[in-house]
């Protein structure tokens, strides 16, 4: 198969900091769409991904799966997109295409697993994938989405990650009009979250640990911030939330929560992968059909829907844009929730 | 108020047996319906309140929710009920009949609470609720089923408390012909669970923990039974299940049925209130958008629903039959799951 080099940001190892080097991009077959990346989001994964925290990353490491750029090559049967498209590649670049999941358009529930657009394991290839740190990516139509001209690109690029994250749930869990909506965690998942449940209809809710966000929080759209950790406050919400969406990425009480949960309510973790400490306790559950479930991002045509949406409703998500070669930074002020509420690289400063 | 006394069968206190007693029953009144009781199921939960294992239990105690028995009295404005009829009682009589869920047809989740059938609240009396091992029972029509005629009326005593049970999580997770549906435990919830989930046309799994349930879980109506302590048939049961009722009454390891789950998958608790331990595990839930859910009994609509659908099919509990004397060794047995699969009391033997 043909290849060709191209510039990236990445890590030769767990302890390393990013630096430039080169990658090779497979050139486009005839399915492939290949993509000028204009911008790329930062996502906690990628730096779990950097620095082997989960394990399993392989070396050269190119992080980034929030991308957005412009189509400057099609291959012979694509017929989604053409030249010069605003188009973007979120966390999957392929599939198995032929389980119960993929046949459903859940993509993310592929079972042999999804092909992850970094450290995933590239079939043309057959070898790791490369993110979006870098200036050009190769990637199959059916996981490449159309970008509404009318977003700012930038903008636009967390909806590829953060945005599905929380869209996924929101819908499959049926929120609209009448919905009352809470979300835990402040952060890129949770302010997109606030964003999309207000824009679906929805009374949103912001838990917030410690005062100080409820300013940020209305702005983005909430109609309400609880202080978690203020009892009383929290008795005034008991029964209230169909849907608490919990962005927290580390370990932390749920049994704080599911009581705020109304009759036949539902508290999706999309956050934190691991044992729930402390244990969690089934007498509010049962005493009210209440339910604690998983999501993880979304579909494709999921995916594509929401950026139809965001377009619809002029939603994007709230970026600090910086330099490729600002990631090392970008990275230790992530660890300190230093950001709002994402960081998205304008991959130019790469080509410089 | 008018009150009449009956005999009934409870304990003076958690440390003693159970022994035959008087209690008091109010008149009916204008909504109520007074019932010859010809039979009453024994459930867990019996036992638990005459031994105050959760607390609270007031004494005397009379325990008895699955109620089957012959209308005596009507008051004046009952419309349901005729002198006669075969009627049934479960585990509520009462709620506040104004609470969002009360107005949905789900007073098994009323906002501040229903009244149970025993070591209840009743508010005509302002005293305890005293349950089913007694001879007879005055409750508002509201509260009070229709038995189909075509039940064996001591077999149907046990839909009461453990085919609702069982009843509204299939329901409310829309179980149906392409379902696969396995069931945790085979007690008197659990082979309920088989025969409903069965009659409403899904693939039914027994989970055991251990060999030997094979032929009474295919007569009951499974399809197929899997050694939960065997590793290589559980691997086989992976991703397999749209709906997991799991009936245990103690702590277990819920983690070893989520992965048994399939994408969007439930594994709703009907047996166990308390802390999950060991921990649950979040990633099988995130990487497959399964939940963990409680659900307790089901609305009186529902219940009705339920008796319906047994009529239609037959459907009725294994039960062995015992006299309101055998109740203590009855409990005994039950807490060595010495009983196949619920014992049902001959009220007859009370009035002797
Ligand atoms: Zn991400
Ligand atoms: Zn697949
Ligand atoms: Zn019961
Ligand atoms: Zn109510």
């Amino acid at each position: 198969m043909e290849k060709f080099e191209v510039k990236a940001y990445g890590t030769p190892s767990a302890k390393a900091p990013l630096k430039q080097l080169n990658i090779e991009r497979r050139e486009a077959t005839s399915k492939d769409v290949e993509i000028d990346i204009l911008y790329c989001g930062v996502c906690h994964s990628d730096l779990h991904t950097a620095r082997n925290d989960w394990g399993g990353s392989v070396y050269p490491a190119v992080p980034g799966h929030e991308i957005v750029g412009r189509v400057t090559k099609v291959g012979t049967d694509v017929t989604k997109f053409k030249v010069g498209d605003l188009a973007a590649v979120g966390c999957m670049v392929d599939s198995c295409r032929e389980c119960p999941s993929c046949r459903q358009d859940l993509e993310q529930y592929c079972v042999p697993g999804f092909t992850g657009t970094y450290n995933g394991k590239d079939k043309h290839l057959n070898m790791q994938t490369f993110g979006g740190y870098s200036e050009k990516v190769v990637v199959d139509e059916h996981f490449v989405l159309r970008v509404p001209e009318n977003l700012d690109p930038a903008a636009a690029a967390p909806l590829l990650c953060a945005g599905i994250t929380t869209w996924s749930p929101l819908r499959h869990w049926k929120v609209g009009k009448d919905s009352k909506v809470a979300v835990v965690g402040l952060g890129g998942l949770g302010h997109m979250a606030i964003k999309l449940a207000k824009a679906l209809g929805a009374h949103v809710t912001l838990f917030s640990r410690s005062p100080g966000k409820e300013q940020d929080a209305i702005e983005l759209g909430a109609d309400q911030v609880i202080i978690s950790t203020d009892d009383s406050q929290m008795l005034t919400a008991k029964g209230k939330f169909d849907l608490i969406i919990d962005t927290v990425p580390y370990v932390h009480d749920v049994n704080h929560y599911t009581p705020t949960l109304n009759i036949n309510g539902t508290i999706v973790l999309v956050g934190y992968l691991g044992p729930l400490e402390p244990m969690l306790n089934t007498v509010p559950m049962i005493l009210g059909r209440k339910s604690v479930a998983g999501s993880v991002i979304g579909g494709i045509a999921e995916t594509q829907e929401m950026l139809d949406f965001c377009g619809e409703h002029g939603i994007v998500s709230e970026i600090e844009m910086i330099n490729m070669q600002d990631i090392n930074e970008a990275y230790e002020r992530m660890l300190k929730s230093d950001v709002r509420y994402r960081f998205v690289i304008d991959m130019a400063s790469l080509k410089n």
